[in-house]
C-alpha cells in the first residue's frame, strides 16, 4: 500500500494504529542489550524498587510506538528517514502484559527550502497502557511531495 | 561499584564509553521489531537506495550509547530514572560493522526543588563511528544526593 505524500499530511491530522502488548520476555530481552539497569531486568530487584515490580525502558516503549506507525503504511514509499526527535518524556512505567495505544497527530507540515521533491512533517505521538498516557514525544520526518506539486 | 552521587558531577565532566560493534544481523533483529523499513531490514533493497546499502534504525543507535553509559557504572545505585531526553538528532549513517563510540558530558546539574534527596542531571551524548559524529542527543537523568548534603 503506498503511503501519503507531503501534501495529504495535514496539521491536526490524527491516526490510530494497532496496539501490542509488551511481555515480560521482551521487556528483559531489550533491557539487557540496551538498557542495563535491574528495574527493567532484574524481577526480584524491580519487586523491591519504588515501581514494586519490572517496567519497561523507556527507550523500548518510543521504539514500539514508532514500529506501530511504520506499520500503518502511512509513509510506505513516501517517507525519507528522519533527522531526529524532539522533547521525549516518559510519563509512567510500562509494565509487563501492558497494551500499548499509539496515536499519531500532525503537528506541523512544510516544503524544505533546500529540497524541492520533499517536505518536512512533524508528527507528535502519545502512547498509553489501559489506564494513562505512558509517553509522548515528536519525530521529524521527510516526505516526498507528491510529483505534480513539484516547483 | 557504587556510582556517583548529584555532588560527583560537574558541568563539562566528559566521560567515555567501552566501543561497541553493531553487527548486520543485530541492526536487522532490531528493525524488523521497532524499525520496520527496508533501508534497515532488507540488504538488497537497501543496496539500491542513496544510502547503498543496510544503514542501522536510528532508535536502535540511540539505545545502545544509553546501554553503554550505563555499563560504565557511573549512575550504579545512585540514578533514580529519568523524565525523558531531548534533541535526538541523527547526524549519518550507522552501518553493519561500524565501531560505536559514545562520550557522556555533564551539561547541567541542579537539586530537586521538590525532592530534597535528588537532582537532576543533563548528559549530552555524542555517538560517533570511526569517521564521524552519528547521532547526539541529551538525556535527563535523576540522581540521588550525598546523604551528608541533603537538608
Amino acid at each position: 500500500m503506498p503511503g501519503l505524500y507531503l501534501e495529504e499530511f495535514y496539521v491536526g491530522q490524527r491516526f490510530t494504529t494497532e496496539p501490542v502488548v509488551l511481555s515480560e520476555s521482551e521487556i528483559i530481552a531489550f533491557a539487557e542489550k540496551y538498557d542495563p539497569q535491574p528495574l527493567h531486568t532484574d524481577k526480584a530487584a524491580a519487586e523491591k524498587s519504588i515501581y514494586g515490580g519490572l517496567i519497561a525502558s523507556g527507550f523500548q516503549t518510543i521504539a514500539i510506538a514508532a514500529g506501530q506507525w511504520l506499520r500503518t503504511g502511512q509513509q510506505e514509499g513516501t517517507g525519507l528517514g528522519g533527522p531526529g526527535l524532539r522533547n521525549i518524556r516518559w510519563l509512567a512505567p510500562v509494565r509487563p502484559g501492558d497494551v500499548l495505544h499509539t496515536t499519531v497527530e500532525v503537528a506541523d507540515t512544510r516544503v524544505s527550502r533546500s529540497k524541492p521533491d520533499r517536505g518536512i512533517v512533524q508528527f507528535a505521538y502519545t502512547v498509553r497502557n489501559d489506564t494513562e498516557i505512558v509517553a509522548t514525544f515528536t519525530a521529524i520526518i521527510f516526505l516526498k511531495r507528491r510529483p505534480d506539486e513539484e516547483d
